[in-house]
């Protein structure tokens, strides 16, 4: 197989190649956390880097698939991996079956896609928000008007959401399901960050606590009392980065 | 109420006697982590701190007990106590019933006096071994001896279990029910604590982390393939430490 990937969806697939026999190649930005890069090389994958400012890492991923035979897994723009993402809300929603809002963090928007889909489907009452860091705010666009917006690189923390337009595949599903979209800062999603390793003992990525952030920030419209479920959707953060959050305050 | 405690017990007393709707006055040691006194002040009980080397802590709290009217809770040596602490091991049992061993820390020793007795009426195949830091070893030595050894105060990094000799209630049932006790090194310790952080994304105190360095510093006859239950019984390290064992590798 061979996939590209900023990290996570990168391990998964490596594991998942690993389990079945099989061999896998991943595209990753030569800025990913070197923790990430390490945990896919260390699933037996063969790691290939590009630069995320000028190169077109899809059709990278795709020429080698075409050399090698390889088939080619999809991070966020198909059906099949939404729907595995969304059964995060799925197990979420068994467990709290009475939620009031779903937050999760959007990048490609495979995760919430397949998530919304879920909460559509089996909660109606239950508000449905994606959350971006501000910088990486392509969704947030694309959302207020209606059709995709393509922005420049963004230069977040949040490493899992550096995408600079929603997917073809994804954004109609985020614009037909969500309530709303909302932004967080980097300074916010740190912070969340932090709260989330001293007060609930919980390792996140930044990636990870952006819906987090937006609660603790007080960015979304939650009345008191209300139930509120949040995607932690990542823990690989670099020890040094978590070290100097820790040491912030 | 009133309690004595390093942390968690503390932060436990005060939790419920707030829940409860009543006060409680809590006795903690000077060198308790900042953490753990925040948070217990934070949850409404009053703390009168002593000297960990010079006063004797159940005799401060006694007299309070004894001029205030308020109940004396233990941190261990007490029979509901003890059976408190046991369901964690309860639990981890209904999850995993063919457990091969279960591992957990001896400080007091009303955890493991607890969780061992949990084991030994639910599985009777579970290999039941208390862990301690190496210079807080006093109910490894009491168990080799057969009898209540006491020790200097420990200097070991892990608060929790910094005991000088195992609880008279607790210390006939692990003799009972252990099948053996382990020593790691306050290094393993922290390795620990920092594998836990980097690969499991779990915050864990220096305590909490004691069994599973047991495990990963290869001190126990474990045979490979076991299924190996380690109860990771706190999370209150104090930000600044997890940071510098974040960035000691």
């Amino acid at each position: 197989v061979v996939a590209f990937s900023s990290g996570n969806h990168a391990q998964g697939v490596a594991l998942a190649a690993r389990l079945v026999g099989t061999s896998a190649v991943i595209c990753m930005p030569t800025d990913a956390p070197r923790l990430k890069l390490d945990a896919t090389r260390g699933y037996g994958a063969e790691v290939v880097l590009y630069d995320r400012q000028k190169d077109d890492r899809e059709a990278i991923a795709r020429r080698i698939a075409g050399e090698s035979g390889r088939v080619l897994v999809p991070p966020f723009d198909d059906y099949a991996i939404m729907a595995g993402q969304g059964t995060a809300a799925l197990e979420l929603l068994e467990d709290v079956p009475d939620l009031d809002v779903l937050l999760a963090p959007v990048g490609g928007g495979g995760l919430m896609a397949g998530c919304s889909t879920v909460a559509r489907a089996l909660s109606a009452k239950t508000m449905v928000i994606g959350v971006e860091a501000d910088t990486a705010n392509d969704t947030y666009l694309s959302f207020r008007k209606g059709e995709r917006v393509t922005i420049p690189p963004p230069p977040t923390i949040a490493d899992g959401i550096r995408l600079t337009t929603p997917g073809a595949l994804t954004f109609p599903i985020l614009k037909e399901n969500l309530t709303d979209m909302a932004l967080v800062s980097d300074e916010e999603i740190l912070d969340a960050v932090r709260r989330l390793a001293v007060e609930a003992h919980l390792v996140v990525e930044p990636t990870g606590a952006i819906p987090l952030a937006a609660v603790l920030a007080g960015r979304l419209p939650i009345p008191p009392g209300s139930k509120v479920g949040v995607i932690l959707s990542g823990g690989n953060i670099d020890p040094a980065l978590l070290a100097s959050v820790l040491t912030s305050r």
